[in-house]
C-alpha cells in the first residue's frame, strides 16, 4: 500500500473509534489503563525481546550511546511505564465538566461543556515510553490517538502499541482508538499532516528539525515548542543566598532538558557581590561560563560570549552570563533572545516581582524559584503530553484538560430569535 | 516596495506595539474606544466620501447589488459602528484575571494569568465595519491588530483605520497597534500567513474560498468556520407547536447566515402529524422544500432531495427535509453531513435531550431553541471576532476572552528541584 493509503486507513479508524471513546464512562477508561499497566508488566520479556531488535539495528547504524540509552527498555523502565499509566488512571477525568453556565434575559441557559478533542496524532522520536504515556493521556481524556514513532524504535513501539490495544479490547475500549503507523516511510508524516478532516491536533516530540518540519507542513493545529532558552535574572534586591541556590539548580540539576537555565542575567548593583562566588560554584560543578565584558571584569577566567551565545540552547554544562544595567534591560534581553518557555527573577522587592510577572511574555514566569519546575507533574497537572511555547489553546505543560475543548450547550424552552 | 516587505514592516510595528498594549490599563483602553466612536461619528462626511469611491469602483467592476449594499456606509451604519465600539468599551476586560491558583506540596503557588495573545491578523472581504469591530475587540483585549481587507473596500477601510489610529494616539494607545495592509496585491495575504514570528493568530472572515486559502497556506494558527450546515431534529416526543415555531424561525428569520437551518430531520413517529402543517407554513413563506422519499409521501409537492442536498449550505429559502427512523439515525445524519456549527433537537423527553447534548459533536448544541442564537451577542459574550467550528482554543462564537491566553505564574520562596 502507498504511504498515503496506510495513513488514511489508520486515521479513519481512529476517527470512528473516537465517537465511541467520547462516551465511555470514567470507570471503563480507568479499567483499561489499569489493564494496560498490568499487561505491560506481564509481557516484559516480549517487550525486551523486541526492544533488543531495535538496539541491534541502532548499533549497526552507529547510533550514539546516548541515543541507544534513550531507546533501551529494561525491567525498571517497563515498570516505570506501567506506573505512569496507573498515575493517569488516578487523575480526575476532565470530560463532562460544565465549566460555566449562565442564563440569558430570554431564559436560555448557555453552558460550556468539556468534551474530547477527537483524534490526536503524536509524532515522536527515540524514547518508546512516549507510546504508552501519550496513549494513556488520550484514552483518559476520551481521545483516539494516532502514533508515529521513529524508525529506530519501530519494534519497541509496535509491541507496546499491540499490548495497549489488547488491554483496551479486554476492557471495553475500542482497540482502534490506538493506531500505530508502522511504515517507516518518511512520506507518511507528510500525509498525516494533511489529514485535517480526521485528525484534530498534532503533537510533535523530538528534535528541533522534526518539530520545524511538522509546524511548517501541517494543516492541522500543532502544539509544540522548539526550544527552551530560559533565563534567571538576579535583581538588585535579590537575596544572594537564594539566588546562588536557584541559579545553580536551574543550570546543573539536569542540564539536558528544555527548562534548564541557559543564560544568567545579573543586575550590575549586585554583580560584584554575586558573580565571583556564583562562578566558583559553577566551576566546581564543571560548568563552562561565557560572559559579557562586564561579567568578565569580575570573573576574568570566563570566556567571551558572542551574539550566538545569547540565542543558544546549550542543553549542556555551559552558561551565558550577562550583567545588565537595569530591570528594563533584563526584560528586553529576555524579549529579544528568549524562547517564551520559562523565565525567573530572584528578588525581595514586591513591585519588581509583580512587574516581572506582568511584563515577561513566556509560558511560565517565576519569582524566587528554579525554572526546572516547568513540568506537568511538578505543576500538579499529572502527566503531560508536551510543553507549548505557542499561545493558542495551551501555554506551558499540556495536561489532560488541554486534550479537551468546550462546546456550547443551550437549554431552551422554545426560544426563537426575533 | 515588494509585498513581502510591506507586510513585514506592518507586522513588526504591530508586534512592537503589542508589548505596550499588553500593559495598558482598562481605563486607557476604554477611553480609546470611546474616542474612536466619537471620531467616527464626527468624520462621517469624510467616511462617506471615501466610501463613495469604493462604490464607484464596484459599480464599474459590475459588483452585484447585494455586494454593493454590503459595501455601503451611510449615517445609520456609521452610527452602528460607533455604537459597537461603545458596547465593547462597556464589556469587562479579560486581561489580568487569574483564572485559578493552587499550592503545591513544596509551597510553590502556581496560577494561570490571562494575558493578550499578542498580534492578531484579520483577513476579510467586503463589509468595512469589520475594520472597526475587530480593531475594537483587539484593543480591548490588549492585542495589536493587522487588518487586510478586500480591494473592493480599500478606500473605506483606509479612512476608518486612519480614524481609529488618530483616536488611539489621542488616548495614549500606540497608533501602531492598528495596522492596515493597503496593498491590494494578492501576494500580500500569502506573505502575511508566513509571518509566524510576528503574528499569533489569523482570523479569516469571508467566503469559503478565502477561508480555504488561509487555512491551507497559514503557518500561523487560524480560527475559522467554512460553513454552517445546521440541523433541527424534531424528536418523536417533540411538542409540535414548539417544533413548528423553532423550525420556522431557524429557516426563515434570516436565511443568509451561517446559523440558519439547512436540513430538517423528523422522527417517523411524528412525521405525519408534523410535516404537512410545517410544509404549509414554509410554503407560505416562500421556502422551497427538497425531501427524502418518506417526506415526499406525506408532502407530495416537495421536490426530491439528492445526496448533494444533505451537504448543502443554501443560505437561501431552500430546505432539505428527511424523515428518520430513530434518534440514532438523526445523530448519524448530523455526524455525516453536518459542519459542526449549530444543531438542535426539539423534544419533551429528558433522556433524549441529554443524549443529544452529549452525542452531537458541534460548536453549539441546542435543546428546544432555534439555532439562530449562535452569536456572540446572543450568547452574552458581547461582540464576536467570528465563529469557530474547529476544536482548538475556541469553539463557537469567539469573544474577548478568546483573544487572550493563560500563562503560568509561579510564586516561590527559593524552591529548587531535587
Amino acid at each position: 500500500m502507498q504511504a498515503r493509503e496506510v495513513v488514511l486507513e489508520r486515521v479513519k479508524k481512529a476517527k470512528e473509534a473516537s465517537r465511541v471513546l467520547a462516551r465511555l464512562s470514567t470507570e471503563v477508561k480507568n479499567r483499561a489503563l489499569m489493564t494496560m499497566a498490568d499487561l505491560l508488566e506481564r509481557k516484559a520479556e516480549l517487550i525486551k525481546e523486541e526492544n533488543a531488535k531495535d538496539l541491534e539495528c541502532g548499533k549497526e547504524k552507529g547510533l550514539s550511546s546516548a541515543l541507544l540509552d534513550r531507546l533501551l527498555l529494561d525491567d525498571k523502565r517497563i515498570k516505570g511505564m506501567a506506573d505512569g499509566l496507573r498515575e493517569v488512571a488516578a487523575l480526575p477525568d476532565p470530560v463532562g465538566e460544565v465549566v460555566k453556565m449562565w442564563k440569558r434575559p430570554n431564559g436560555l441557559q448557555i453552558g460550556k461543556l468539556r468534551v474530547p478533542l477527537g483524534v490526536v496524532a503524536v509524532i515522536y522520536e527515540s524514547r518508546p515510553n512516549v507510546t504508552a504515556d501519550t496513549a494513556a493521556l488520550c484514552v483518559k481524556s476520551g481521545n483516539a490517538i494516532v502514533l508515529r514513532g521513529g524508525s529506530e524504535a519501530i519494534h519497541s513501539n509496535a509491541v507496546i502499541a499491540g499490548i495497549l490495544q489488547e488491554a483496551a479490547r479486554e476492557s471495553g475500549v475500542p482497540a482502534q482508538a490506538i493506531q500505530l503507523i508502522e511504515t517507516t516511510d518518511r512520506e507518511a508524516v507528510f500525509h498525516l499532516l494533511r489529514m485535517e478532516g480526521f485528525v484534530d491536533l498534532v503533537v510533535p516530540r523530538g528534535g528541533e528539525g522534526l518539530i520545524r518540519f511538522v509546524a511548517e507542513n501541517s494543516r492541522i493545529p500543532v502544539v509544540y515548542h522548539y526550544k527552551g532558552v530560559c533565563h534567571t535574572f538576579v535583581d538588585r534586591d535579590a537575596d544572594l543566598d537564594m539566588a546562588w541556590n536557584i541559579a545553580f539548580n536551574a543550570k546543573v540539576q539536569r542540564p539536558g532538558v528544555c527548562n534548564a537555565m541557559e543564560t544568567l542575567l545579573v543586575h550590575r548593583d549586585v554583580a560584584k557581590a554575586f558573580l565571583p562566588e556564583m562562578a566558583r560554584r559553577f566551576e566546581e560543578a564543571g560548568v563552562e561560563l561565557r560572559g559579557c565584558p562586564k561579567a568578565r571584569e569580575l570573573v576574568p577566567q570566563m570566556k567571551e560570549a558572542t551574539e550566538e551565545d545569547w540565542y543558544a540552547e546549550y542543553l549542556d554544562l555551559i552558561l551565558a552570563v550577562r550583567v545588565v544595567d537595569s530591570f528594563e534591560e533584563a526584560v528586553d534581553h529576555i524579549h529579544t533572545y528568549g524562547s517564551g518557555h520559562s523565565e525567573a527573577i530572584v528578588t525581595t522587592n514586591y513591585a519588581t516581582a509583580m512587574r516581572f510577572l506582568q511584563e515577561v511574555d513566556a509560558a511560565a514566569v517565576y519569582v524566587n524559584a528554579s525554572t526546572r519546575f516547568t513540568d506537568g507533574y511538578e505543576f500538579g497537572l499529572g502527566a503531560e503530553m508536551g510543553i507549548s511555547t505557542q499561545k493558542l489553546h495551551v501555554r506551558g505543560p499540556m495536561g489532560l484538560e488541554d486534550l479537551t475543548c468546550c462546546k456550547f450547550v443551550i437549554l431552551g424552552q422554545g426560544q426563537i430569535r426575533e
